[in-house]
């Protein structure tokens, strides 16, 4: 048996788990599946989908690539393998399912994923951005973090970004804690939101601070939207607030070499995050130098979604807003949304209350909805903003 | 509007990515697809799986389950909501696809992903392990860490387990370099290999000592079983041990709060990645306390699979496998492997090889084949015994 043959042989039964061949030996005899490469991304910026799927009837593209008509929809090839070329798309992150014939999967050939609210998508990474692909600078860690919640009862996960040189145990670092949106986990602002990177390229072209990011899990139990019950989203907001102050701050300012003045404290989101970013920061205000919010607002402020009964947002929180001795400290409140978003009234009238309470906010409306491309702008454009003054 | 029909209003358009509505809408009207949980682990350890599927003809489960038989098929139940129950299994951890028509899917409702070599499975958690079950100890961190690869000319990545308490910037550990098998990535080692859990346990109980674990990517280019070539198995081979000797540990010992002393520090794989370890550790015994050999061996030595032409690795190794001074500080070389492994004679030959040569080798054989869940217990095994003298 040549060396060549007793490689194959060897090798072959470690493959028995990943390759489908129960249903080719079913018909006789074994046709090794073809090799798919996928994604593909060329130089021009397009980008080959590829699947195989030799019993499919219909295969399309859905995700964060936008509305790609009919170039979303794979076409049958040779060997039962599905093709479709899209773009040339911006550089950047993009989450993709397959859906074959209704079924929503990642990609087969695709081992990055980026995992969701509920599921997990395929990651696609289109390099050519400065600010969000990896270069040749020092890198920091990104950390999954287990917790214990006293708030829920059970430990929790959340990933942290500790800057380069980190782990050699010199200094102390200031901290943003970084909150994501409904659609969302924990694992979303590092992988589609790529925030360790932006902010190794940040740290590296000396824009940023060199700064710990903290990354929580915002929902606190299985969350799908539909009416209110036992893991409303109102449900929901109130248990994280009460897990973000008892338990996930705590927890860090415990465990990792930080900061602890107002000036080194810094809280965000994107849409429900950003929610949850006024909730957290308003009822602590004394606690937190920098507030972004991303797409995203009081819900309901301005008549729009979220619209709750009883007393006002504003009635609720009038001591904090109305406090001026509050605002002295507060070296940052940074707002800015897409005006394709459908939360753009609700961010149009948070900005309004806050400044009728005498906050000063600093407010840009930008092109572009509801997506990732503009979270990945915001946390480049307001990370550089903080912890100057230390 | 009720409040509660603007809720479903406003997060309505949030799910367009989400969920497949476009085949339903041109079907007319759109019909919410069901809600679909799985997997379902039950007190008794059976796992019910589904899958929303309408237009499928064939589900099956494939991946660690083990041979299911019949229970490894789904069976199309209402509203196009196919099932399978299988088990009950044993605790631990599993990967595992949902194979529709032939496609290998990750299951849609199940956020948890494990990457392997090339794709990613769907990660199933049984819980009832002693010793791999997230209990109320203190955890440690693990980070997705790039590091520069000069031997590759580009940065990869590597996971790092860090120990409770390391953030602190107090003390410096040991390390054991832990190194995956071939159908994994440096992904497989902390997903169904559970090792940062096993390895928060052992310390909690203090069964081991407190130590980094370094979990780099074994393999250098896309590897696929077949014929030799560009990114032939021993190119790849040759490739790692010289990207671990002039990057990885470098990196490591540059980076990390480390003791650099040959006590502290352990050198262990499974499969591919215990072959790894044989050659990276027998060109620098003097560095290497410790090593683990994980189901694995010298591939060809016994005749075996691998075989090559050319001197015999004893013939290669003379100079360092007959030098007594080498073998004077090194505490441990442990073996194991299952007794259906397809490597046995592979183990046993590298065994008797390295017995023949003057080392005293801890050799076990155990119950079971080439899987992860002997790979579990052999770390839980493994661990303890290192850096004890420390």
């Amino acid at each position: 048996m040549s060396r060549r043959l007793l490689l194959f042989a060897a090798t072959s039964c470690l493959l028995s788990a990943a390759v489908d061949v129960h249903a080719q030996e079913r018909r006789g005899g074994f046709t090794p599946p073809p090799v798919v490469i996928s994604p593909e991304v060329a130089a021009d910026q397009t980008v080959t989908f590829r699947i195989y799927a030799p019993k499919a009837e219909e295969i399309r593209l859905s995700g964060d690539l936008g509305n790609l008509g009919d170039a979303g929809n794979l076409v049958q090839g040779e060997q039962g393998v599905w093709e479709a070329k899209a773009g040339p798309l911006a550089p950047g992150a993009y989450r993709y399912h397959l859906v074959v014939d209704g079924v929503a999967t990642v990609d087969p050939a695709n081992p990055a994923t980026s995992e969701s609210n509920g599921n997990s998508w395929s990651l696609l990474i289109v390099p050519g951005s400065e600010f969000c692909d990896v270069r040749d600078v020092p890198h920091g860690a990104l950390a999954e973090v287990a917790y214990r919640s006293e708030t829920l009862g059970r430990f929790r996960r959340m990933h942290v970004y500790t800057p380069p040189g980190y782990e050699s145990g010199e200094g102390a670092f200031p901290v943003l804690y970084l909150l994501h949106g409904a659609m969302d986990s924990d694992d979303s602002w590092s992988t589609v939101g790529r925030a360790g990177v932006i902010l190794d390229n940040l740290i590296a072209d000396g824009k940023a601070k060199p700064m710990i990011v903290v990354m929580p899990h915002g929902h606190t139990g299985p969350f799908r939207f539909g009416p209110p019950g036992e893991n409303s989203f109102e449900r929901q907001m109130r248990d994280f607030a009460q897990d973000f102050a008892n338990d996930i701050r705590p927890h860090i300012e415990r465990t990792y070499r930080v900061k602890t003045d107002r000036g080194s404290r810094a809280l965000a989101g994107l849409s429900m995050g950003g929610a949850q970013t006024l909730d957290i920061a308003i009822a602590n205000l004394k606690d937190y130098g920098y507030l972004g919010v991303f797409s995203s607002g009081v819900f309901g402020i301005a008549g729009g979604p979220f619209t709750a009964g009883g007393p006002s947002w504003e009635e609720r929180n009038a001591a904090v807003l109305d406090d001026a001795a509050l605002k002295d400290d507060l070296k940052l409140v940074w707002f800015a949304t897409g005006r394709e978003d459908f939360l753009l009234e609700t961010t149009r009238g948070t900005v309004k209350a806050l400044e009728k309470h005498g906050f000063s906010v600093t407010y840009d409306e930008t092109d572009g909805g509801h997506t990732w491309p503009i979270w990945r702008d915001y946390l480049r454009d307001f990370a550089p903003l903080l912890f100057q003054d230390d």
